[in-house]
């Protein structure tokens, strides 16, 4: 079996990158998945893994053989360079990205979609995705992303949903024309000139939208809204956590769809 | 004035205690805010500051007065001995803890409240609070908390919410005979022996009960519902953040009873 003993190692030397720089993913094509769940979610999810690591301290090396026929044998000082994360599992994986282009995204009939503008945060992202794979969502799009999806803190934030959920990006503008062009209806929370949440029917094809905590949607999401909408707030502070609005407004699309 | 430029002061001293020991805040029966947004709030929900300190260079001297009329002007050094977040605002306030037993709370009629078992991270409290101020609850009840509420962590993730909710704690058993004794419903979030939390019906008076992530509600509760109801999960993963499955039961709640 392989074994990699030294951080000097140029193989690792790159994986480094990957952890640390989003040109490096791009330009391989590649990421770093960590932990054995979230390996597992991958390759379930159908990703390729192009190399797995284990430290077999912590990780046996029965456990990496389940997921990969030719495991790496590393020692703790390339795997605590190599990990990202406080839990320590011993294990890592170099995955293939997928294209998330809008034109590969392949939706069902009566699609049920979640959109989200330029999350300021890789938490968010990752717990928007937690409740649309909780919810089954058919899709989860990125408008105007400002981290690419595979950085390591959207990956840990999903617990995993990053592989499990139905995923893409596109500019605001794209992300629009390929809603119109496909006859979804657009529903945008939003504070401006918008109706109670729930007296709207998203039993049709319906994206749901929303934009940051901070500032909200941008103008052309509004001006293209079939319907602004809003989740009447009856305290203080009128502002919930963009994850925890979109829960709300996810579930009652379910809702009515029966579930 | 009054100013204070040493972190040796005595009162100073004290008031370090207060932000980091929950027995000193118990003892006092006070405890630390921080920020100015966070003691408005306070202020508007009716708590008594017992001292407010300023450190001119971040936060004028106005500002302060506006909040208390004798202000107590600090320096950098002892700013950042008693300051807990990041972001600086300059101004902190000691404020006189309320009486947070179940003796204490005042119910409208016809309550609807969030009752959370034992919330593992201060931050996790800090978002249920923030989604029960949006939903306007009647009251939040938080069952053996592991974590006196006013600590430095609820207070900050709370944004503010620990004053413009009406909140409680007491043990688990305490607050289910409080709410049997009040003749409110209660509906457990739990895995067994559910039903689907929206074919329920919320307009009377009801308690929503969450438990914690990794291991759900303890027995007791389960035992005293009036009805265990779950969130239908259609996803890989089968977890939503506890903030969020309470804010889809609080909302549907309320949706129920027209906002």
């Amino acid at each position: 079996m392989k074994q990699i003993t030294s951080v000097q190692n140029p193989f690792i030397k790159s994986l480094v990158q990957l952890q640390e720089k989003s040109r490096a993913r791009k330009q391989s094509g590649t990421f770093l998945i960590e932990g054995k769940r979230e390996i597992e979610l991958a390759l379930k999810g159908g990703f390729s893994l192009e190399a797995l690591l284990f430290w077999p301290e912590i990780c046996p090396e029965a456990e990496a053989r389940k997921l990969h026929t030719q495991p790496i044998e590393i020692n703790r000082e390339v795997y605590q360079k190599l990990a990202y994360r406080d839990t320590t599992e011993g294990i890592l994986a170099v995955a293939q990205s997928r294209d998330l282009s809008l034109d590969a995204l392949n939706l069902p009939d009566n699609p049920l979609i979640l959109v989200a503008e330029s999350p300021e945060k890789p938490g968010n992202i990752g717990a928007l995705l937690r409740t649309a794979d909780a919810a089954g969502l058919d899709a989860v799009i990125i408008a105007d992303a400002k981290a690419d999806l595979y950085n390591p803190n959207v990956v840990r934030s999903s617990v995993g949903c990053i592989f499990t959920n139905t995923v893409a990006v596109g500019s605001t503008l794209e992300v629009i024309a390929f809603l119109k062009e496909k006859n979804i209806a657009i529903y945008c929370a939003t504070l401006q000139d918008a109706t109670p949440y729930h007296t709207q029917d998203y039993t049709a094809p319906s994206a749901l939208v929303v934009g940051t905590e901070a500032t909200g949607l941008t103008q052309p999401w509004r001006d293209a809204a079939t319907q602004n909408i809003i989740i009447p707030m009856q305290g203080e502070i009128d502002s919930m956590n963009v994850s925890v609005a979109a829960a709300v407004l996810i579930f009652e699309a379910k809702r009515q769809r029966g579930f």
